[in-house]
């Protein structure tokens, strides 16, 4: 797997941002989270002034093998036709993405349709679709590799357009599977408590889907090596949105994160590099069973609680005036020394 | 007190908007609260194309005779200085309005300071400042139903404006106080768990706060009559605040309610009217002790849970941005009958 250079942002500024925020014209504290993003972005950006510029949202799209398997609402042909329909407009991500000045970014990381060109999807095909984990490697570590590259690609691609916030999404149908194998694999927590309704399975549905993501557990025959059982059980759109992830924070971009997929995929991205973490966001926790433990396992307070489970990086997108809030609070108010009101606490 | 003429939105409507809103291309549900929200929003404006427009934050000023015991951290003078503050722009509540696209409207209602014309600050003023309620009403019923007509007034002006969506903020030393009581006058809950830090005290002034309350509560010698005791622990903001939650739903605008101020003006709009209830999104629950009580006891579910506590409206400005997605996904995601996408559920 390519190696990433994420540095834990410099603490030396961290003093002075705090400063900044507490001689703001309020009583301390009282912008809460605002505050805690204001100096998370400031560290990252290692600035007082911090700034969001060209936030895009990429969202990553393929299919998977282990949706043979009756583990999903949504069938196999929905991939490919919303991937087409983003690229069209009028989904959900796009009127979010409109909304809050959002690029999106399509791209087919293996979807089961030959894409065709002119609509402005980035062909990062790795097949179509990948292996039935219950039977074989969802992925070699060979594609696994490739995926961290190529999701590390068009992180570089947005950076160069001036993006320095980017947001992931994903569309694949089955892929709350291979993100539940994941948050079993990096958590340890129990598998039933790691899988859940994805698109809107009922009951007997999610018995189901704990019946063949445990026999798929059991039949298991690689390695020990963390890499070989993400590559096994995981996503093309899932491994690109590591890369994406890990590139990210390389280039000192804050990362927000979506529902269940996209933490599953930061749980990953963290297990390799911790310090990816510093750079993250997370948007939304979702309703999404076992959602809030991984969350939990990995330190992270999601923004927002809207009940959302559309993926697509909706969750993330909503987020965002939120940060936007954080920075216009340390760029646009004022210092109490600047202006006359008696300082408070 | 004035009458208002507030009716429960006609259901007829109901199952179309329910029809549009599940043949939107997602799963069903998947969009959470920003369904709930196009559901209700589209309800008050008896429309399946719902549309906020020209966003407005009333925030009131006053001050509070309360304020003389030691009950809050922040000085009297705090309140007519910030309310210049917020006229010159560079507080708190100018940069969110400034960045959702709100007109900030700002009303003297009782602020211990004459204020100056020609800085735009609405003069609906009833005295500098209330009566100590420790020994005296804050108000009388009849300064309390004045109160209610010039808030209601000033929702008119802005209704007038084209303004279809209003939040209110309040602006007072000392205001976290008659919302305590109020909470435990319309709620019955125990006043000790309706009295926390407000701006930011500690525990031994949490502790004289709820003293000072408690001793003005074995003072009271009105009438059992719910008008005469709001009027005698309320303050001339949370009392116009009111007053314009009301018209504001006789107008058949959406009202987005703030932290825990503007929740206890909503329990005291919605004890005179219930209907009040359809019209208002709960923008933010607070750290404030009792809130989360006082919410659970109107059914309310706010949107956002940041750890806001600045007031002035902060809470229900930042929580717009969900509001509009709602409409934007009731008016610009499209149906499954419209596009090839395979309908799943």
């Amino acid at each position: 797997m390519k190696h990433f250079d994420i540095r834990r942002p410099d603490n030396a500024i961290r003093k002075a941002l705090t400063d900044k925020i507490d001689n703001l014209t309020k009583p301390k504290g009282s912008l809460g989270r605002l505050e805690e993003l204001a100096l998370q972005i400031g560290l990252v950006q290692q600035s007082l002034s911090p700034q969001l510029k060209n936030p895009c949202n990429i969202l990553f799209a393929a299919d998977h093998g282990i949706e043979r398997e009756g583990v999903t609402v949504s069938p196999r042909e929905v991939t490919w036709q919303q991937l087409g329909h983003f690229s069209r407009g009028g989904a959900g991500i796009n009127f979010l993405c409109d909304q809050h000045g959002f690029r999106l970014v399509l791209v087919d990381a293996g979807v089961d349709y030959d894409i065709p060109e002119g609509h402005g999807i980035i062909d990062m095909k790795m097949g179509r679709g990948t292996g039935d984990f219950l039977y074989e490697p969802a992925m070699t570590v060979d594609e696994w590799d490739e995926c961290i590259s190529r999701g590390a690609q068009v992180v570089d691609m947005v950076y160069a357009d001036g993006c320095n916030v980017v947001s992931f999404g994903e569309m694949g149908s089955g892929n709350t599977s291979p993100s539940s194998m994941w948050m079993h694999l990096l958590t340890g927590i129990d598998l039933p408590d790691c899988v859940g309704a994805g698109a809107g399975l009922d009951n007997p549905g999610i018995k189901h889907k704990l019946d063949i993501l445990s026999r798929s557990l059991a039949g298991y025959s690689g390695s020990e090596d963390i890499e070989e059982k993400l590559a096994w059980f995981g996503g093309y759109e899932l491994a690109m949105a590591v890369g994406g992830m890990l590139r990210a924070a390389e280039l000192g971009m804050i990362v927000i994160v979506d529902g269940f997929i996209m933490t599953a995929c930061m749980a990953a991205a963290a297990r390799f590099y911790p310090e990816v973490l510093e750079y993250a966001v997370f948007g939304h926790q979702g309703d999404e069973s076992g959602h809030k433990l991984m969350l939990e396992s990995i330190g992270a307070r999601p923004l927002l609680h809207l009940g959302l489970r559309l993926g697509e990086g909706s969750g993330a997108v909503c987020a965002y005036p939120i940060l936007l809030s954080a920075v216009n609070m340390i760029n646009d108010m004022d210092s109490f020394a600047k202006v006359s009101v008696t300082k408070y606490f």
